[in-house]
């Protein structure tokens, strides 16, 4: 099958260019960026006005969080707000965390997202929902509690999960930790190494509040970076998510390890908890990538917003509107995501040889008129709306703005019922 | 002529509470807002799953600017970004701004907001396009420089705008002096004078930059506050873009001549302005609203964005997200506005007898599902693509998020062509 996607703007992200020119898809592959008038396509498709950009990549989130969207979230504290959060959770079942699941997936096609990083519990559910829709995505084997109960997820979660994902090569499995305030040293460590042993990566919620830091200082007589070293967390390749107060000596730490950072500017500033130096992070040599968190906590799963915010925070405090382009916002959301999640040889930038995961934008409209740079059109002035296309390993999840593997309407209807259901248990 | 919105989820503003009701509207006005069986509609709406609330209202922008969007807009200094547009803007004719103009509408329309106050040159071209779009709008008449060029636009350009106005109910106008560090001492008095003789208001760029404030009490010996109290602005009504250096000893002046202020949260970040700590003015009493800027520094003109952002930056800086909530910030888009500029006797809230300028959101879709808290809905998920319907004024200005007055596709390519023409002229 050939797909050829003609008279694109086309921003492959290997450079801060763009140009005009065609994309050929042959079945999960990019054929080729440019022009190749021997490409013989069985659909073809004119992209007049139309911009092309890698599939985005969100690094940090919880899907089926979608269930509490909205719900009683502006609380004085974060504690307070977990108060009304966890019973409701405890009520989850599969079914509903695959109601969940399905409609945080239905978001994320339709603000351009082609591969996400999801912590959550009955995972399986998660990846059922994942492979219908047809989104590519890094699951975590999530670890909370003390050393026992890592081995019971490793034993009876992860066959789950194994038996969802099957043949697909969409799916991948880390490990994924839910922080250092909620699990032992000893589940940490049996986490890391079936990561080692499944030849897989580590990810865990890091420095995210400043009592974290200070409750890591007073518990372990470290900060949360060198803490996690301490374990020797490092060793596994792993990346971080929030990372909102990481000192100026742990940065060599995760620097001499490779390790990325998922910035969640929505949820930060949404939850009190601070605005995290990315500018200097990345001074510093860091990769950083762009998560949205969890509905519950931001209140949507839209890329676009979160690089507009991400830019807009980080200029604000730095006072230096070239700290953080829009360009290298907009790599933080493609390129930077795929080195984080190492799937850079897969995805994350156009060019020929890698998966056909492509978001494509109409800029023609009024919210984005004149374009000027695309860069900052996509990043300043784009947002939902202005979704037109997206491809994920080939396969189109939406086209003029509809999606084509997920029906709305019946994921909005299920996923109300669902929510009612759990409220009023 | 009477139409009947059926079965909405109405947001008064009137209080933080919300109801499932009908809006009924008589001509240019709510008949009732509730229940009214005996109204007999000429249309009625079936407005299930969507929210109805007043048209938001847009405190301070420079519609015609659209022309600039994106435009070398990373820059790294506001000087540097000044020096590559003030050289377009000097090529600008009538022909442009109109067109601008007419492009800025269509995004305000789209984005639900029904009131606007603009302050540019070639004002009447800006009200020839408002009035075809069917928005209010206070439109200023706009003071640059000494006492010499303020009498000319009071003589020369003044007129050209009430003949655009015409008998139109739809606009006023209000002295728009440009700010301290481009208009002289005259300048400010003429404008006020001629406020005060034609029973209007006077608004000013105030505190933007912690530059402003320095050059200010360098040149003046006063705060900016201060030197306009000096000059007794604030004897006539008035209210004030940005504001983000306020100091405390000022806030006290600006609460005794009930001065509002217009907060622009994207623009302030993305010049690295600064963070107006509107949670603290709110604390002092003063009257809060928002603003989007012009769209070359935000860079589009959704007042959604702009409540999301003023949101999140106050929830963050303040350490505070009960400090300024979801509703207070629906409030500033909306009551606010209207009260700021004295227009709350005919906008802001949906009561009977009020003009009927409302926005309809359909938050039936995957990224507002479950509402669980409409005010929460619309601050933290919505976006431009959940806007449906819009009156303004009893006229449907989009229905089913289609344009009903303006024509998109027209307006869009007329905006490319004046843009490539003036960029290459």
């Amino acid at each position: 099958m050939k797909t050829l996607l003609k008279n694109l703007t086309i921003l492959t992200m290997l450079n801060d260019s763009f140009f005009l020119g065609d994309i050929g898809i042959e079945d999960k592959k990019i054929a080729f960026v440019g022009s190749n008038p021997s490409f013989k396509a069985d659909i073809t498709y004119d992209m007049s006005g139309k911009v092309a950009l890698p599939g985005l990549v969100n690094g940090h989130t919880h899907l089926a969080m979608t269930l509490l969207r909205n719900y009683k979230d502006t609380q004085p504290t974060l504690q307070a707000w977990l108060n009304e959060i966890f019973p409701i959770e405890n009520k989850l079942t599969d079914k509903e965390i695959y109601i969940g699941s399905l409609a945080g997936l239905a978001e994320l096609i339709k603000s351009g997202c082609t591969t996400y990083t999801d912590m959550y519990f009955n995972a399986d559910q998660t990846i059922k929902a994942s492979l219908e829709a047809g989104v590519r995505s890094v699951q975590g084997l999530t670890f909370f509690g003390d050393g026992i109960e890592a081995k019971r997820r490793i034993r009876e979660n992860y066959p789950k999960m194994q038996k969802a994902i099957g043949s697909s090569d969409l799916v991948r499995t880390d490990a994924a930790v839910h922080s250092i305030y909620t699990c032992t040293k000893e589940c940490y460590q049996i986490a890391q190494q079936w990561a080692k042993d499944n030849n897989t990566m580590v990810n865990t919620h890091l420095s995210e509040t400043f009592k974290e830091v200070e409750d890591s200082i007073k518990d372990f007589s470290l900060t949360p970076v060198k803490y996690l070293e301490s374990l020797h967390f490092f060793d596994t390749p792993s990346y971080l998510a929030h990372g909102v107060f990481i000192q100026d000596e742990e940065l060599a730490i995760l620097k001499e390890h490779n390790v990325s950072i998922i910035h969640n500017p929505s949820s930060n500033c949404k939850l009190a908890s601070g605005i995290a130096p990315i500018a200097k992070y990345k001074l510093n040599g860091l990769n950083i990538a762009l998560g949205t968190d969890g509905a519950s906590s931001n209140n949507n799963l839209s890329l676009l917003k979160e690089m507009n915010l991400a830019n807009l925070i980080s200029t604000v405090t730095t006072k230096n509107p070239m700290a953080l382009t829009p360009y290298e916002v907009l790599k933080m959301a493609t390129i930077n995501g795929a080195k984080a999640l190492k799937l850079d040889d897969k995805i994350g930038t156009l060019e020929s040889g890698k998966e056909a995961d492509i978001t494509i934008l109409d800029l023609d409209r009024v919210n984005t008129t004149p374009v000027n740079n695309p860069f900052s059109a996509i990043v300043f002035s784009a947002d939902t709306s202005n979704v037109d296309t997206v491809f994920c390993q080939g396969r189109c999840l939406l086209s003029g703005g509809k999606l084509k593997t997920l029906d709305e309407k019946e994921i909005v209807k299920n996923l109300k019922t669902a929510v009612n259901k759990v409220i009023n248990l």
